[in-house]
């Protein structure tokens, strides 16, 4: 990638033990991903961990200070297993507060004779943390340095990230194109080699699909630059046209 | 838990730009965590990293020193794109060399005269690997130490995992029941937290939903002993019925 592009990249903690069990199939890694992308983020890399403490904080510490930003989900709700709030304090080392804010907007959800102290839990941040509201089901996430601790829930996460968008800075985008060549990917590899080589900053990708005709290749043309994409699909056509394989633009 | 269970660990490295750019779901960790559960053995983090050789050796090293087993899917195909053999060789530190029986067998499958040199990259395994069957496309996945490297199209790695029983020891296996309770969560959260201190190995897990008719949360028992999740289960249903709420018993 050239030095002129600005690269900004972020990681996905989640947290939950049903995604690990395989109870749950994970949904908000390609809506993050795809979110990020459009405001030139890259996401470079997720991790899932289980609902234990140590886990949670060796993760967020670790991804914290190898990324720009770090977005978690899951475990911010009134249960027992719901410990991601305690496990941030830990990771930065500051106390658990009830935050006035939080305690005021759920105490107003909830009537004053429902705020449990199961709901009264949700409303404990870590010193410092700055609420991320929740425009579904109220209790907050939350913010620590460059640290979003949202919901699992996809509708609540994905509601969350819609009030993120002014505190991320992003980069320059990604942009990609796909085309799908029909012929078996290992007699393209060279060729793709040679494409990738010939265009500064492209990275091509080969996806392989079998089938009953014969399955083939998404081949996923991506740059920092538009134009770069754009020729890089036309050489793709060019060499598709040589070997006489059928191929089709993806939108 | 208590000290006559044995428990063994798992980790699973997800290798694939495709996976981080948002453009295709993962579904081999419910698949893989499913598996691995029957055997006995507990998936116990995932890690999603690019196909970047310096952060599939990070990844590979730091897990398969912390978990009994590492897996990884993705990256071992025949494009410029798949770098998972020379990563993992590079994580052991030892050479990537031509196996004999990997070369031969594709050999045969695509015939000497079509045996291209993207294909030959297929048959570099690392010294001391030893081959995993591929049944759908003959390109073989290889074992080092207790590290399984697989395909990431999930046909190919379902094939490959069934080959894999009987170099996996597993250990008691996690019974998990779920009873879904028609309540607020917020509700139900001292009650669970009570259940599972009364019973020893217990783990409840709560997983919310909101409908139109109001939600409630799956409510997950496990343990490595049976007769306690049933004991859990049916404590569940008289807290619900004590609370007149309804509930569903999830097979």
């Amino acid at each position: 990638m050239s030095a002129q592009h600005k690269i900004v990249t972020a990681a996905l903690v989640i947290i939950g033990d049903e995604i690990l069990s395989g109870r749950t199939q994970d949904k908000n890694t390609s809506y993050l991903a795809t979110w990020l992308n459009e405001i030139g983020v890259e996401l470079s890399e997720v991790r899932v961990v289980p609902d234990v403490e140590e886990r949670i904080v060796a993760a967020v510490n670790a991804l914290r200070r190898s990324f720009d930003y770090v977005f978690t989900t899951g475990g911010i709700g009134p249960t027992h297993d719901d410990i991601t709030a305690e496990s941030v304090a830990r990771a930065f080392d500051v106390p658990l507060l009830v935050h006035r804010q939080a305690y005021s907007l759920l105490e107003q959800h909830y009537g004053a004779a429902e705020f449990t102290e199961a709901r009264q839990r949700m409303a404990r941040i870590p010193e410092g943390g700055m609420l991320i509201d929740n425009p579904v089901s109220i209790a907050p996430g939350f913010q620590m340095d460059n640290v979003f601790v949202m919901a699992g829930v996809p509708k609540i996460m994905q509601g969350m990230l819609e009030h993120l968008r002014d505190r991320i800075e992003g980069g320059d985008s990604v942009h990609t194109k796909t085309l799908t060549i029909f012929a078996p990917e290992s007699r393209m590899a060279g060729g793709l080699a040679d494409i990738e080589k010939a265009h500064e900053g492209l990275s091509i990708g080969s996806y392989p699909f079998f089938s009953a005709s014969g399955g083939g290749a998404r081949i996923v043309a991506r740059s920092r630059d538009a134009d770069v994409v754009s020729a890089a699909i036309e050489a793709l056509k060019d060499f598709a046209n040589d070997q006489d394989w059928q191929f089709e633009e993806v939108e």
